[in-house]
């Protein structure tokens, strides 16, 4: 099957520009073929005037289930991480496990060009592959337990349990997002990630943002280029 | 955020890999990560003996809507294609809309190595650009109409119109599938495809198949590793 390489809104654009192409494909010579370009990458900076509204003939929602776990924290070499083992999701539908979940400093995605002091990502994966990311900005605002629980259990050598917490704490109680389909923000950077970018800040104490920024300070991956994909704004009502 | 280059089966599979690497990142000179190699490319062979059935915690249904439409026939240079504005689709519980169809001879995906005479795909795309394609395998027996209409509408030079025909007649009624993310299959290779491949084969006649391949009888890319991804089975009861 071909498609131009277009992120166009509508699928009659892609119909018309497919028909015009009319372009020549060499099967005798498929090794010459080349690999997909790398132009579906995150972090974006999420302009709100871009955002188109979602499709109204399905489910936007994102429900988080089973939220309260055992924990594990670990210092991974470039990030705060923590663990999970038995939350999940309800994602526009589908059905997704919560791997972990880990901290960059400053925040990776921006929202109309300001940066937050910290992003959480919450990465989960559906049975098919499909991996699934909610992003949350960090303010300085009040302190969050458990935010203050990872930074206690990281005080062993390379990191420590927690027994049982509610994740659900580090995520807005509003579930409003931008959503877009992006990548990895590190290497591979693989494009393989639905983004889902929390709307609503949680806080954290400005002690707790210093204590996440003396470990990790500046890893987040800069804004890469949208190229006309589209940003789907859903709104909870 | 950072996964490793993996689509093992579980979540648990990410975590353990994760705590394991400890991988330095350089944030100084992010313009040395290399960009994402293409590992999730299709067409692939289906081996039966792979397949994991799907979460049951969510739709797996595939449910055609709006089939009766106006189509466009065209041979774009490299497949006889059929633009399509009407016809939509739920696939596991999203919303899709139908951009266009198209033949590849042989078929480019094979069933435990077997190839089929054609396949058919159907291109459908979301609002968050997200592109599912459904596949169908056609052998050869009883002719199928629309076919006969597609062929009849090519003896226009570049192409001509249908006015009104059921793209569901071109598709098998049983909607088992076997299901996994992939690529587009001719140039920009684009991984960004949900594939849906009907167990299902589909006849045309062995005049329609002749027919078909007098304009194209080896427009069909190599089968592409499938590297570890899962390959999940719907079987429609």
């Amino acid at each position: 099957m071909r498609i131009p390489l277009s992120f166009a809104v509508t699928p009659l654009a892609i119909v018309c520009s497919m028909s015009a192409s009319a372009e020549k494909i060499d099967y005798d010579h498929q090794e010459k073929w080349t690999p997909p370009p790398a132009i579906a990458q995150s972090p974006v900076d999420i302009r709100s005037d871009m955002a188109i509204e979602g499709d109204p003939e399905e489910s936007q929602e994102i429900a988080l289930r089973n939220t309260e776990a055992a924990l594990k924290v670990v210092d991974n070499g470039h990030a705060v991480e923590v663990e999970t083992n038995g939350p999940d999701a309800r994602i526009r539908g589908r059905h997704f496990e919560l791997a972990q979940f880990h901290f960059h400093a400053m925040s990776e995605h921006t929202f109309n060009g300001q940066s937050f002091p910290m992003e959480g990502h919450f990465v989960f994966k559906a049975k098919n592959g499909r991996l699934a990311v909610i992003g949350v900005m960090y303010r300085e605002g009040e302190p969050n337990r458990l935010a203050g629980e990872v930074l206690d259990a990281l005080e062993g050598a390379h990191g420590g349990e927690i027994e049982r917490e509610d994740i659900a704490v580090m995520l807005p109680a509003n579930r409003s997002y931008h959503h877009y389909l992006g990548s990895l923000t590190t290497p591979p950077l693989t494009e393989n990630v639905e983004w889902y970018v929390m709307d609503t800040p949680v806080t954290l104490s400005k002690a707790q943002i210093a204590s996440f920024n003396a470990r990790y300070s500046h890893n987040n991956r800069k804004i890469q280029p949208l190229n006309g994909r589209p940003l789907v704004r859903y709104v909870q009502q």
